[in-house]
């Protein structure tokens, strides 16, 4: 018999997982960029801590020693489950025998997608590099105003959203507040950054335990971040933030609240959650299609307690493994014992040596909390050469506070009127 | 008396040097971007073999223990000499006692300035990361185009310029297709890729001696590249170049001849040579006016055989010293010896192992040459965060022929019907 031919869409963590894992099988690996991302060191891209090249790994030569799996950069823009093609926006359609649908997740604004130009997100590192060079941008125009002029006024970050993403911006920012602006930038003292954390629901860290959130939640007010619990966001504009009924004025708002899955998934025409998500069944397939499966941040996947699996990598990572299994073995659905998470626990960082970890009923906080977070992110990257770039910024930026990646390119391509505005694009 | 204030006018290595060097006085170090980039390399990373953070340094902390050097972050539109003043784009205008003019050059198309769209030329990060870009998204297409129709066609790289960027460029070109294509665009055989070097005069590295130049140009034609030298480039275009009176088809043409200094010398109102330098005087001042000084790619300064001397970083450093120690010592012009270039040998790299080098008499090729440059280079990059990972991914690079900066963005921004184009900006 001839090879099955497996479709993978999205090289997130999910669909690298399933294209690496897959044996005597025909993979074609798609994805819009040419890289796979290690998403959970994102934000320290955004905050200049680490270099795009840090954290993403060139999708042709992880597989380059894997001659079954073929890499193509394009975009899927739709599923024809019946005639198992999936259409492509640059290249003929593609035939399937069995399809793996990984194409992640992106920020939602709950329905005010008016919000997003003043309030951008961190899913991709266009969004990542995008806020390096905003916020770099506003810290050189702040230290030219206050230098040369008598403007003394302040700089004020508004971060929304209590999750990881948004505590682990807060405590960068914080960081960089109090220990690079102080050096680098004479005319902008740290007390001159106010980074303000905004939480609708009553605590920061809701996944965790309640004692470690309040742990974090200490670790931020110290290094100097106000947080507001119980407050919703109800309006965001150019100039400011609506926070329960106070104004907070600021134009460095960060997103870090709410996901909603890829617009794909409407194409394979099955149930999908408020999120966006696909109900996959207790195999991670859909609806009355034993052969295409669901998994990552697209999946809707109940766990032990009935609620939906959080969208991190290790669910990602596990289900890949899971659905490679079931083609490496042919597995019939009859015959299919249903995917399980194994909660290995969960990590968090607040900042330098500051991190909390959450393994069942082991509960570690500080130093040693942040310590595992780091050998935990080094393990995960793949590959020696960013395994020691990383470890290398790391130690680096422990011991000098000299983040390496603060770079801002001049954008020639700039309006006559604006000359010296840069373009951080170029990263 | 009060500390003199010294205005530096440009961070490359000429300007660096200076703010560096000087002491018991006020330096204002201005620049469009925020970093020190390290030019010498900068074809690396317009090949994706370094990051852009590998070779550029964020001036702040390159000054953060210096208190008496304040880095600014603008644009100079104007100098005026009798006022003492340089007017900025962004900020009030600065005051000087002394001016130091170091604002480097373009690369110049002979009068053709039509021709830059098709023939880009790499001078900064922004140039290098756009042709980075265009490089792998010509790669990516043509796999694209070669696996999934029947379209066979090759891909032709011209250079135009046969001096030490044009020569590096065709080489590390040479390298990733013959050791990275191969290995990571199956539908690409390197036999599809072809790079042509094209030189107007009679040889190529003319600066070199003529058995250096030689050498390497053996090295270039073992490892695939076509030199047409005595080919003066008479036309550009979006789909080929004109080269002597044969027309060479290709989409993808890199300028590597050519500088002019940048257009703001001409509010000096002095005299400037064809390529619009200014002709400084045996002191590097500009005439009638002791305490201006013009240093790097932006002076012309006749050497020992009486040609001006070449704008590499060892003539602009060793000019940057010799301002700084005038200003140090505030050396009336009468006292002052000429500046004399202490030419430490030239150095050019071809690719993997090869190099050739000349000190005075001594002439060197081949692996010794190519260690010799490698040391040299990491040597002279600023700080040993850089040193590090330069060297890492020269080693890396070396042993895996995985270039580890090949990354291309998805580009969200993108109009509709092209929505997988990419932004390569964002690297």
């Amino acid at each position: 018999m001839t090879q099955k031919q497996v479709v993978v869409i999205g090289a997130g963590f999910g669909g690298l997982t399933v294209a690496r894992s897959v044996r005597h099988a025909d993979v074609v690996l798609i994805d819009r960029t040419n890289h796979h991302l290690f998403q959970p060191l994102l934000y320290q891209v955004a905050t200049a801590a680490l270099s795009p090249g840090d954290i993403a790994w060139p999708l042709r030569t992880v597989f380059r020693s894997q001659s079954n799996v073929r890499v193509m950069m394009d975009e899927v823009s739709s599923i024809d489950r019946a005639g198992r093609m999936v259409h492509l926006k640059e290249s003929p359609p593609i035939g399937f025998d069995i399809l793996v649908v990984a194409p992640g997740a992106r920020h939602a604004y709950f329905g005010h997608d008016e919000w997003e130009p003043f309030a951008p997100g961190i899913k991709d590192m266009t969004d990542a590099v995008r806020l390096r060079e905003k916020m770099l941008l506003v810290f050189e125009e702040t230290e030219r105003r206050r230098a040369t002029t008598d403007r003394q006024d302040g700089l004020t970050f508004v971060i929304v959203g209590g999750g990881p993403t948004g505590v682990e911006l807060a405590g960068a920012l914080a960081e960089i507040g109090g220990k690079v602006l102080s050096k680098d930038f004479p005319s902008l003292p740290p007390d001159a950054l106010s980074i303000i954390l905004v939480e609708a629901g009553p605590r920061i860290l809701s996944g965790f335990d309640a004692s470690l959130s309040t742990k974090a939640a200490h670790a931020l007010v110290r290094m100097g971040v106000t947080i507001k619990l119980s407050s919703p966001v109800s309006a965001i504009q150019d100039n400011g933030v609506m926070v329960g009924t106070e104004w907070i004025p600021s134009e460095n708002i960060i997103w870090a609240a709410g996901n909603k899955a890829s617009p794909l998934l409407k194409t394979l025409s099955v149930p999908q959650d408020s999120s966006g998500r696909i109900i996959v069944r207790p195999d991670l397939t859909i609806p009355d299609d034993p052969w295409i499966f669901v998994i990552g941040d697209a999946a809707h996947c109940p766990g032990k307690d009935g609620k939906p699996l959080p969208g991190v990598a290790p669910v990602a990572i596990q289900q890949g493994r899971y659905v490679a299994n079931l083609i490496n073995r042919g597995t019939v659905p009859a015959q299919r014992s249903p995917f399980i998470y194994k909660d290995r626990g969960m990590l968090a960082t607040i900042g330098r040596a500051q991190a909390i970890a959450q393994f069942g009923p082991l509960h570690v906080s500080g130093l040693v909390a942040w310590l595992i977070w780091c050998f935990v992110h080094i393990f995960f990257l793949i590959g020696l050469r960013n395994r020691v770039r990383v470890m290398l910024e790391w130690v680096w930026y422990y011991f000098t506070f000299k983040p390496g990646a603060a770079l801002l390119f001049p954008r020639r391509s700039a309006s006559p009127d604006k000359p010296s505005s840069t373009d951080n694009s170029r990263t």
